[in-house]
């Protein structure tokens, strides 16, 4: 048979027309893994309120910036912060190229295997594990690593690369807001260098746009005279708690329309953001879901654990101040993209 | 004369033919302010052969990044950096505010308007400016200060507004190069947050893409309560020599594909870019222009000044690690926008 003109724009308006519908589809839910309730429509509200040209609230596109914590925010926290277990896993490989090192404390108890002594290591023990993990090589000797790493490593639970233990509605979140031309920003107590490693591949943010703990490098040439950069045991910004506004000016220079947290060390990044003029959007992520995901709090009788926490005082002053609780149990219909 | 269709029409294809016209004379020509030479053949190569896709030397957009010193390279920075203009200019105000300063030096020295004695202050004396001018005050009161300023000082030789001494060449680069999928950023040895307030509309450069001098902020509440982030005297990074590519690690997280310099202070940056894989462009503005703008150097026998340096050693290594210079002279037909 041959094509007429007429069949071919009957086609054309067919597909327009389907390629129409499924516009209106995802316009009308940009947040599909979201259960309808307060949590979901205070974030389809804000954008609406921000981009609405007409809006008395409307946020010109330049100044449309949304910060995001990480760890327990945009993916899995527990039992231990990825890049702790990163540092770790890598005392195996700093024995191996050091064995001097093997009689070392705290290197000589990590390698030992033994789960109680590990726990048992004090804070200083650990600032030893992470500047011998962390410094100390050049910046693109340690972006190899991380890169190695986390193709290898798998969480204990799920037995999957940590990268795909991110929440799938906050990605959700991450999506709908670029889509309304915000720029997202993760603001982690992380390590900045740690993060850029992956941001762009696990969340679509680049590098440039990862707030972490800051550690300095120091400038030299390699022994063929090559320019390199070296990361320094030197603290920059401990970005947490105060130090999340403040890396967030010292980074991007200009306060947040939203930003999303899920601990005390994101108190200060959200009263920060709320204290903004006009619509401002600040959310907590509250860990209530013992079965899809981790139940700890001590909000809401929650119990309390080691890594992470989220204490009754600060569920009050979310209430106190109108920031948006979101309940992973309640507000998510699938907490990860693997989930059937 | 009743206006027909076809007159629309024709009027239409009018109007497309001429506009097509003159985006063919801009596809042609993205530099108009530059003589034809190897520094405008350099920069209109690079932009090529790292957007062609089937250029062995193809960059992804999303690696795309051009940083450029500012003082001396994208404005003039004769007869003293802006910024330390702004910080003479505010001791007035500091010392209404705080008259017990009135006899105190260096302030005493500066309020007098004796140039002699002025350009003896020590640079002990001058930290103790910068301390009282850039910081103490909330971060918001700062950009309220700079803004103002920017909008009354004028420079003496041209008595213009600062941001109008911008160079109509590196303008063009800078739009050439975003046209062409890169990021721009600014590296300045200058105070991140001073640039920040005029960088947007200066230069089209977002407040997040300036690395500049860091200083830490400190976060804290108002007396209503309202958070605050304070400018404090610590120094975060010195964003000059070593210091740029530090910052530019620490800011962007990669290594820039092209940069723009003319001191010394730029020269790790220059050679950072260029120790990178595929194409990388380093370039240097040298000033011998003493009728359009200034002459100073003492490369190739300029003269030697107190602010911003063009060392001949500086030149030789451009020649030795395939750097391009640019010479205001020879190589721009215009240097400002206000030239007829």
């Amino acid at each position: 048979m041959k094509t007429t003109y007429k069949q071919i724009l009957l086609a054309a308006a067919l597909v327009g027309a389907l390629a129409f519908t499924t516009t209106i589809a995802r316009a009308q839910d940009p947040l599909p893994s979201w259960n309808d309730g307060a949590a979901k429509q205070a974030i389809v509200n804000f954008v609406k309120t921000t981009t609405d040209a007409a809006s008395p609230q409307f946020v010109p596109p330049a100044e449309r910036i949304a910060t995001f914590d990480q760890d327990g925010t945009l993916w899995v926290e527990h039992p231990m912060y990825s890049q702790v277990m990163y540092c770790f896993d890598r005392v195996g490989a700093l024995v191996k190229a050091k064995p001097e090192l093997k009689n070392v404390e705290p290197f000589k108890t990590v390698i030992s295997g033994d789960r109680e002594a590990i726990a048992k290591l004090t804070m200083k023990d650990l600032e030893k594990i992470l500047a011998a993990t962390l410094t100390g090589m050049s910046t693109e000797q340690f972006q190899a690593e991380v890169k190695q790493w986390l193709a290898e490593a798998k969480d204990p639970r799920w037995k999957k690369p940590y990268n795909e233990l991110t929440y799938q509605p906050m990605q959700e979140v991450l999506r709908y807001l670029r889509a309304n031309g915000f720029k997202t920003y993760i603001c982690t107590g992380g390590g900045q260098d740690f993060v850029r490693v992956y941001s762009e591949q696990t969340y679509g943010i680049p590098p440039e746009q990862v707030v972490g703990t800051m550690g300095g490098t120091k400038y030299g040439y390699d022994k063929d005279g090559k320019p390199i950069l070296t990361k320094e045991p030197k603290l920059l910004l401990n970005d947490n708690n105060a130090g999340k506004p403040e890396g967030i000016h010292l980074m991007i220079g200009r306060r947040p329309h939203a930003a999303f947290g899920n601990s005390p060390g994101d108190q200060q990044m959200l009263e920060y953001t709320k204290a903004g003029d006009g619509a401002r959007l600040a959310m907590l992520v509250l860990h209530d879901d013992a079965m899809r995901e981790y139940a700890y709090g001590p909000a809401q009788g929650l119990p309390d654990t080691k890594v992470g926490t989220f204490p009754q005082a600060l569920y009050d002053k979310a209430q106190k101040d109108g920031w948006t609780v979101i309940s992973m149990k309640n507000d998510w219909k699938q907490t990860f993209a693997f989930e059937k």
